[in-house]
């Protein structure tokens, strides 16, 4: 085995302490508030068959996908000139038979997993899932190869209370992570079709929405400038672009939409969900916002995306209405409505706004340290007792200088240390240090479980 | 899009809700004892450089890797007519630049993470890491290409401590997931490397251990045969052989293995681990067992491996010391011992035995049925007191028929339904269904929430 300077690929990160359990915290919180509103948990492998997710996220999305192919098969199919050319430039280091990949979100291959399990499913179906995905993007800053996604979809209803239902949890969420700098902003699909025929672009509707979608990265300016080639005029523009602008809060932007478009399907939807959601009594951040319109084609209805609106990273939470999902594996006709929580920009969020908690990171609460061989097989005795009584504990695992010992705790942030050495062997009675405020008391052992039951 | 029949890549598995809440509570109590133990969590990405990994294994692990490999930096070293042949037979089809892995297990990343963070750790470092692993091998019973370890090491202190530390931290989570039919087995390397003297085989060691490893699958017999041949005698072998049947306990195998080899740092080693567990005065299920040689090549210590007595599986937990793990990366002299918890093994005992809790999937506690669509909207109101009152609870998403949202309920496992019709929101008394015990009472919401709380 060669010596080697350790390194990560590109856009991958390691955790350590600090940082895992500041992720832990998080997933916590969010997995608490999925079992809350009543959503079940499911694990997919992160290993799917690359045609179950191949053609499924667009061209671009092809190019993300991390594969692993197997050149076993392929060997078979060539000649043994091909193979000697092979052999020479391309050595064949695949074992696996199958071509696979990693997944590129959980929503594919949730729809997947209800093709395949649909007689076991109970619909409506709430499932949750907390899991890596990874794309084979160009990193950047909020943008990783690897990163987690915390997804909760409802499959298998159409009723409009499901959208209201993602959007009281997206609040419970932020509002438990104590972060109000965020904003929901909402849309509907059928809208953004609509305002496309406004524009004058009936039959390119798709391609007005990935033009309007980039709104926010090329300006407004380049954006006309797109609709305009895609056959738009500026007469039929404006009244659309207009309505990008509105400041007035949601129920009048939803009148003056209704003024240009009349009777229209999101329209309609997106009164019902206001309904249901005034019914809750609940205070809430939501902005409609007609220009959203999220990459993913998939999407049919409803349209989330939240933003944070303090701190420069795009979206953090994003989501909506799909009616055909299951369709290409086979099973259509079923409607699902979904969310997305991007762990990694939500933990840079709470950092750049300091929201995580302290003391996260602390899993010991005492160490004890020896000043012998002796005095640390008793503190083994003692140790047992300590954990027996649910204190978090450790014994310095070598007969070691004390300095080195209070040292060790010092760095790792244990708040006390109990000291044995010979008299205290003999009386019974233990050093407790008290290593937040310095002080140090002799007390037995079950006076020190007590103090720190308390602690 | 094509439709297309869904299935998962061989060796890959989907854990619907049932089986995800139960790995959630394995991993859960795993967790909390780690955690009681004062280890702090990592994460290291799934993907490795395949230089991290590539050679850490041995020969047939690196078969094993599943590798992820760029063809563009490979294409700019051909000449015109190699490209022209590749792209007939051979798609350029990754876009990655590095050749990648994802990684065999959470050991050889955790030596990477300790050399590349080296001045941000305090040592010893006690880390544990639950991430899933992937091996490209022949799937089987108990044999995924997908599956989790969770993982505990102590790095930076060669005290015995850490040994029996580990020892109790497997018996308390055997305890706590209630299984009472493991038996944990316990050799060191250096036993095993005199053994091999003693049976006439000074400089093949390595090979000794190999054979021996090999016991359980292939018999006594073949194993002697192999021994023969690698230039061991019957007489030689016989005083070794005569130990791996022993049936007293260990403090009589230990005396009987001394008589044979005589001063040995395998034997003291023991001597002291058994001593310092001695003072915890805990009842341990440990077995000495001088035949236990465990595959990875990288131990040179205490080695462990736990055992399912009731369950055929294999080993369900394994691990031990390894003194030069991090010189590959360029730190060496750094001691640790780990141990690995094989989380889809356990599941698969536990499940054998029965011992998975009950109501372990139960997430909604209470869905609320309504009779129309203002029953479902007065509803809506009610779900917030509910949920803010700490219940899980759902209402139903459609104006469905009452049948339908009583099967929802009854198929989801919902123990309590609450019925909302016209009176229900006139008079402010819902209905109140115990599915368990099949009773209905009328109930104003206070109750209702006092009645839950109980539950």
């Amino acid at each position: 085995m060669a010596s080697s300077k350790p390194s990560l690929p590109k856009g991958t990160r390691d955790f350590g302490p600090k940082e895992a359990a500041r992720r832990s915290y998080l997933i916590q919180v969010i997995r608490q508030n999925f079992v809350k509103y009543g959503f079940s948990q499911i694990e997919t492998p992160a290993l799917e068959l690359l045609s179950t997710l191949a053609g499924k996220y667009g061209e671009e999305g092809d190019k993300l996908l991390y594969k692993i192919r197997s050149n076993k098969n392929l060997r078979d199919k060539l000649s043994a000139e091909q193979v000697e050319i092979l052999d020479n430039i391309y050595k064949f280091w695949l074992p696996q038979k199958s071509d696979l990949a990693l997944h590129y979100d959980l929503t594919v291959p949730f729809a997947r997993f209800v093709v395949q399990h649909q007689h076991e499913i109970t619909f409506p179906f709430r499932r949750f899932q907390i899991q890596p995905v990874w794309r084979a993007d160009r990193p950047q800053k909020g943008r990783y190869r690897e990163f987690y996604q915390c997804d909760a979809d409802i499959i298998g209803s159409d009723g409009l209370w499901n959208e209201a239902e993602l959007t009281l949890l997206i609040h419970d969420v932020f509002a438990d992570l104590k972060y109000d700098g965020f904003l929901l902003k909402i849309n509907h699909r059928e809208i953004l079709m609509a305002l496309a025929r406004c524009a004058g672009l009936e039959g390119k509707e798709m391609p007005f929405c990935v033009v309007i979608d980039k709104l926010d990265k090329i300006g407004r300016e380049a954006v006309v400038a797109e609709l305009l080639t895609l056959g738009a005029t500026e007469e039929q523009l404006s009244p659309v672009l207009n309505l990008f602008d509105l400041t007035v809060d949601n129920a009048q932007k939803l009148e003056m939409l209704t003024a240009l478009l009349g009777e229209n399907k999101g329209i309609a939807e997106l009164n019902t969900y206001f309904a249901l959601l005034a019914a809750t009594g609940k205070s809430l951040r939501i902005e409609l916002d007609f220009s959203l319109a999220r990459g993913l084609s998939y999407y049919t209805g409803v349209i989330f995306e939240v933003k944070a609106t303090d701190v420069q990273i795009g979206s953090i939470t994003g989501g909506g209405r799909y009616d055909n999902l299951t369709g290409v594996f086979g099973l259509p006709g079923i409607s699902g409505v979904g969310i997305s929580f991007g762990l990694d920009r939500i933990y840079d969020v709470l950092d750049a706004r300091s929201l995580f908690p302290e003391g996260l990171q602390t899993s010991t609460q005492l160490l004890i340290t020896h000043l012998d061989e002796a005095c640390m097989v008793h503190g083994a005795g003692l140790l047992q007792q300590l954990r027996a009584a649910g204190i978090a504990s450790e014994l310095y695992p070598d007969v070691s200088k004390f300095k080195k010992q209070m040292n060790y705790a010092d760095k790792k942030q244990i708040p006390w240390v109990m000291v044995i050495g010979a008299t205290e062997m003999e009386t019974g009675q233990y050093g407790l240090k008290d290593m937040r405020k310095g002080t140090q008391e002799s007390l037995a052992l079950t006076e020190i479980i007590h103090q720190l039951q308390k602690d």
